[in-house]
């Protein structure tokens, strides 16, 4: 199949052309972006016309730190599948998994394991449920489709309600649901306040830990502070955060212990595995309710993640990961450096966790912008946007030296070029936005 | 690892002890089930202890109809992990996959996928209530563990309403869901009518066209008629019953056409691979709301449905599997015949589609007698229960012969033995009874 067959036939075939929104075309150069992979190993993917690309991207929305294919967990996710990927027994591997996934987080006692995040993170909020007996839950972070978080939208007056998440459609989100998902502001102690003052049958909060901006001390241990006093299950969604810059949840650098830890992306490499880890007299309350689903047990996810497991403790991957995205922000900041606006402003802002470095462009056609600079990128074989999720195989020198060499040209262009110009030298339509989060806005 | 020693670890550390209820030591005889496996190739399974067993029971609730470690399909999955799992592009099998669903089912345009049963049928729910602007869900059958279903559960007088399904407990579900998804009884049209009449507002109706009876032709076609007039979205749960009397949905038998369908477990023999497919008009909505998932967009579900979709036409598992199912059921039924109970009934009722026959047992103390028959088998190295998901593999004339002689003999004891003489034989405690469907009862 080639390029232009896949995307054509997918736009027929398949709403939205990807299961995920961040894999869509329109999110990057929609009629030049290669969209479909033959093949892929450490950094480079081949997509379907054969034509190799250096990943200075979203390396599968950071799904794979020890690159694509490593080849540790490719083989313990082959043996598994030799061995008989599911029955009508269990897999042992998902016990093991429960008891290393405890083990590096000396707080918790239990595990449960789902095939994706937004699956994961709804198991824990019904297990916070099940447990206070309580409908509500406080958020400032990203958690899943599922209806329990995009109920958030589902507010009156939305046009003026800065909580309202862009991007976040509720179509679809019962109106029954409206009230019972509770925002506040990250690092904003006053805004959580405020939700919980309001809220008072608070079954449990939610939040990402960190995604653009560390957290405040006091934040954190306020929050925990108050879910421990009202009896309020306190969630932390390591989906994107976990096993990038610690051996676990990012939680662990900070001393401030959740009651129930999601984890997601990074714990198998790859392969589909998720996992909801816990207190014991919390997470008992599985029993009280009825969670339960066929390909929950099937034994790649758990045989994968030990194999990644290993391979994160041999390398000491969550060492190597922050000090690639520390010199991606170098690159990106001598470069912006250089090629200051008109104005004398920087043309970007950077933020994010090292590991997951990503930027802004300050202007107001940053989405042509973003799209000249992708397909730039992209005539240089690399694919790329406005945000990177490193992998331990990024850590290369002429990868960093080919990588700015084209993103400085680019940048060049861009700050020198004014939005009708840059939109002239487009080949395709320009990107659309994302989605809005109440913790980062990435567009 | 030893069997005592996972299952004493994952008691500490999982609740719930498996990721699906079905696959729980306590359905079955939860001191001696050998509850983990090592291996597993086509019928039998190889337990943590080295021990082989003949699959004449559960065949993982029927994920690997066509036996375990298919090898076209394995090495499908093997090649898909080779090429990398997952990548920043999107994976070409699954446009092709999408393509091949919509062929065999012509009323349908356009598919997407997810990697669990529970997950694509919300999915489903979302896209009718998205498209129809209202929130309210009939059903009558068993669809999965999210909120949305659960929630029929919901319901005040619980333990006088006959629609309450034991089992489900709606712990942990929101309250405010209370009424939004409303149960009739299969191939019930009053109830139905009375569902309808009560509920203008409905978004869905949502059924397993054939669970353990036949539909009634008049039953399903009313309901169409119903859904066309009302503009209500009818879905057909083809999980369990799809791929198995033909290649597609079951509903291909009954010339009755949903709006969605849902596809799970065979679809991928085993690997995670579940599909929602539709009419365009309905599917865009998916454009309209916000569904995405990182751990959608892996490769191996795809890949190994394309190949068992390939094996299945090939072999045309459609026609094996019922004949199996026939040939199970007659053997229950011999049986039967000549082990009637001291009141001159039979000891069991058969019922199930043929390709997947299930018996309840007539007497008062059915637990007591299913672990009975479940330990008798184990002790001939059979795993059994009271219901068989066919597999093509199973059509053996010794596999028959030798399950039959167990089966006889331990039929006999159950018909011969008294509650106290049955209980006494058992090395375990008993098993605990599942969950009520509205369309079936199993215990």
């Amino acid at each position: 199949m080639d390029t232009f067959t896949a995307i054509s036939q997918a736009r027929d075939l398949i709403p939205g052309i990807s299961m995920l929104i961040s894999k869509s075309p329109d999110r990057y150069a929609p009629d030049i972006w290669p969209t479909y992979y033959q093949s892929a190993s450490g950094v480079h993917v081949t997509a379907l016309d054969g034509k190799s690309y250096l990943d200075f991207g979203i390396m599968s929305v950071g799904a794979c730190s020890l690159g694509y294919a490593n080849p540790i967990v490719n083989n313990a996710a082959k043996a598994s599948i030799d061995n008989g990927v599911i029955t009508s027994l269990n897999c042992f591997e998902e016990v093991e998994l429960a008891r290393r996934l405890v083990l590096l987080h000396p707080w918790a006692d239990m595990a449960r394991f789902t095939r994706s995040g937004g699956e994961a993170n709804a198991v824990s909020v019904r297990i916070a449920r099940a447990f206070t007996n309580r409908s509500k839950v406080a958020i400032c972070g990203y958690h899943g489709w599922h209806d329990w978080y995009i109920a958030t939208n589902l507010q009156s007056n939305s046009k003026l309600n800065p909580f309202v998440m862009a991007g976040l459609e509720p179509k679809g989100v019962p109106s029954e649901l409206e009230g019972t998902t509770i925002p506040f502001f990250f690092n904003d102690i006053a805004s959580f306040d405020k939700a919980l003052y309001e809220n008072p049958d608070m079954a449990a909060v939610k939040l990402e830990v960190q995604r653009s901006q560390p957290p405040n001390p006091a934040f954190l241990s306020h929050i925990r502070e108050e879910c421990t006093r009202r009896n309020i299950v306190l969630i932390f969604d390591e989906c994107t955060s976990g096993f990038r810059e610690t051996l676990g949840g990012i939680h662990l650098l900070y001393g401030v212990e959740p009651d129930i830890a999601v984890f997601g992306k990074t714990l198998g490499n790859g392969f589909p595995i998720c996992a909801v880890i816990g207190k014991k007299h919390i997470m008992q309350f599985v029993e009280n309710t009825f969670i339960s689903s066929t390909f929950w047990t099937e034994r790649v996810g758990p045989s994968a993640a030990l194999a990644t497991l290993d391979v994160m403790e041999d390398i000491r991957s969550w060492e190597i990961l922050p000090k690639i995205g520390r010199q991606i922000k170098s690159i990106w900041q001598e470069v912006a450096s250089h090629n200051l606006l008109p104005s004398g402003a920087p043309v970007i802002t950077i933020s994010g966790i090292d590991a997951l470095p990503v930027f802004s462009f300050n202007l107001e056609y940053s989405l042509i912008a973003k799209t000249y600079l992708i397909q730039s990128l992209l005539d240089e074989g690399i694919l790329s946007t406005n945000s990177f999720y490193c992998c331990t195989l990024h850590d290369h020198p002429d990868y960093y030296s080919r990588y700015r060499k084209c993103f400085a040209k680019s940048m060049q262009d861009i700050v020198s070029l004014n939005e009708t110009l840059l939109r002239e030298k487009l080949r395709t339509r320009p990107c659309v936005g994302g989605f809005t989060r109440l913790n980062a806005t990435i567009d």
